[in-house]
């Protein structure tokens, strides 16, 4: 099905270059610090002991101080769910042909997917873009058709992208939560569907942290033992060969990323610039936060961490963004559905926050001491 | 405002002992194991690697078992909000005054705590019991009335409650639930409201598993070291005089325990003896449900517990029972928050494992190996 001779698909997206990106970048609003205060005030006044939510207060107040408010609302929540494909799978590293990929692109579009549940049980839409499926999709309507290139090439034999792909692939990002912030869209999760992804996610995060491929690469879909140490042994092999500049994170998203990868990186720094938090679902999604904030570190405020999933790279990307997930249920599907079940978690912290009477209201003693 | 003669309010329960308790307990259903089987069989089928959702997936396999069906759909939820007063809190236990626990309940009538928001948000009604209340309500309409007493005995200075006050207690949760049942409510949420309550959940946690007094007392609502250690003092002092019979649940609830902890465990018995799953809140709850399961092993199976209370004795409760809380959000509040947020992920099990799509159906590709 694939088509062998890679062809860029360049005139379905607008010419973006680095300079464009700095400026995308330099928009990203600083939050207020003095909203944090007064979402603190009123959090300490409602009727319950002071910071007995926990976490849900914690999110509460940092979404209050994003919004400028102290009666923070999601009125709209999207998940955009970005597909690509990766030359890498030709080393044998997912159970899962390729050809997946774009079969579960149709899966999303027709509602069979496990995130067609949970982002309709989270009253998100869901924002299909294919950034870089490798095979032809079988489905026209309901996708963004943004494809950047058919898949990436094999990391193993060379870089994956171009640096123009990657920037191309970013402007996808960027664009897609344009669109969604002009429809007044307030929310935004990320997800993605490329078989081979968990791949290219360890390439990056060990070329960006240090790490080493073997405490980044995990079973993915599912591999058994020797799969692991096959993939472990291609991601050195990747690293090695293309030996990316851990100091440019465009070099390393390029040579050992993914289109998906990059797509969602453009996805945290648009919305980041646009003043839209970003929930980030699992590893794949933390690869490309983590590439998005190197870029931007502007960035970071913006973005929570939904959960932790069990490949155990993403522990690495988490600590290396300061980010404690909100979920913790050995999840390791993406497709956003982490993202979907943590923006319940934010829209049920707005609902407490914004609706809960404070004690003079209700009339309510406080603390004796 | 407290009456200073504690006056039992036997005429609001009909006349209960130990062989009707025990009546209910023998009524409790087994689980099937083939609907497990055939549980696991759908999610496996289902187009994502096999359980890569992790404990949503337990979740709804386990639900899915409970309601004998491979396609598990919760139609109405209620959370159960038992309140009562504890004569322990004349040894200073609490920042708060007792009065506060009569205010609280106007407060959750009007609508203005945490659980009315996270009630609504997650879709479940908001049922309030006065199961021993020390102060007059302030309101009449909105609460079950069902005060066995007046709030129970100061237990540093002897019993909390008779054995008979205890089982009329556990016997207002087992009627609660029954008239939900008859409403056709298919998952039940426990909460509760008590100024002292977290003392007497120490009390009973640390009579019940032998855990140290110093292990299983916290904060609460907000002590300091100092009155941590002094309410420590307290438990030791009530467990030392009461000298509760660790065989004997009962005993320990009758002696160290509360009237919104007993009217929980009836709560928890009540609804497995109906087949309803019920999802335990936090520390109190938790103490209750350990109460329910001694006396009712078979009840074991029927419980989910929705969180980790930030309060340490609530580790010591989970571990006892066997139980991994699926959220950790460091909250202590109480009220039903917990179960309430862990409603909305239970909801998202059943939805993704009803609503997904199998292979075979999407057309998608299985593992190649």
């Amino acid at each position: 099905m694939t088509d062998p001779e890679r062809k860029p698909v360049k005139d379905t997206t607008p010419e973006f270059d680095v300079g464009a990106l700095r400026a995308v970048i330099r928009a990203i609003p600083e939050p207020d610090p003095g909203a944090e205060t007064a979402a603190w005030a009123r959090l300490d006044s409602l009727t319950k002991p002071p910071r007995s939510l926990g976490v849900l207060e914690e999110l509460a107040a940092r979404l209050a101080t994003l919004q400028g408010t102290d009666r923070p609302a999601v009125a709209r929540k999207s998940i955009v769910l970005m597909a690509g494909d990766h030359g890498v799978t030709a080393e044998g590293v997912s159970p899962y042909p390729s050809e997946v990929t774009a079969q579960m692109v149709a899966n999303f579009v027709y509602g069979g997917a496990a995130i067609n549940q949970l982002a309709k049980h989270a009253g998100a839409s869901l924002v299909l873009v294919d950034v870089g499926v490798a095979s032809p999709l079988p489905v026209r309507e309901g996708v963004i058709h943004a494809r950047v290139a058919d898949g990436t090439a094999n990391m193993a034999k060379g870089p994956a992208m171009s640096r123009d792909e990657a920037l191309a692939a970013i402007s996808v990002g960027i664009e897609t939560v344009r669109g969604l912030h002009a429809d007044g869209v307030d929310l935004i999760g990320t997800g993605e569907m490329g078989i081979g992804n968990t791949t290219a996610a360890a390439a990056v995060v060990s070329a960006l942290t240090g790490a080493d491929p073997a405490d980044v690469v995990g079973p993915g879909t599912g591999l058994d033992d020797q799969g692991v140490a096959h993939k472990v042994d291609v991601v050195r092999r990747a690293l090695a060969l293309n030996a990316p500049d851990a100091d440019d994170a465009l070099d390393v998203l390029a040579k050992v990323g993914g289109l998906e990868i990059a797509g969602l990186a453009g996805v945290v720094i648009g919305a980041a610039s646009l003043g839209v938090p970003v929930v980030a679902d699992g590893y794949i999604s933390g690869a490309a936060t983590l590439v998005a904030i190197r870029l931007a570190p502007a960035a970071a405020p913006w973005v929570f961490a939904s959960h932790r999933s069990s490949e155990p790279g993403h522990r690495v990307v988490l600590d290396a963004l300061g980010l404690r997930p909100v979920l913790e249920l050995d999840m390791r599907l993406g497709e956003g559905t982490g993202a979907a079940l943590a923006m319940e978690l934010l829209d049920a912290a707005c609902a407490m926050m914004s609706g809960m009477a404070t004690f003079a209201e209700a009339g309510v003693t406080g603390r004796e001491d």
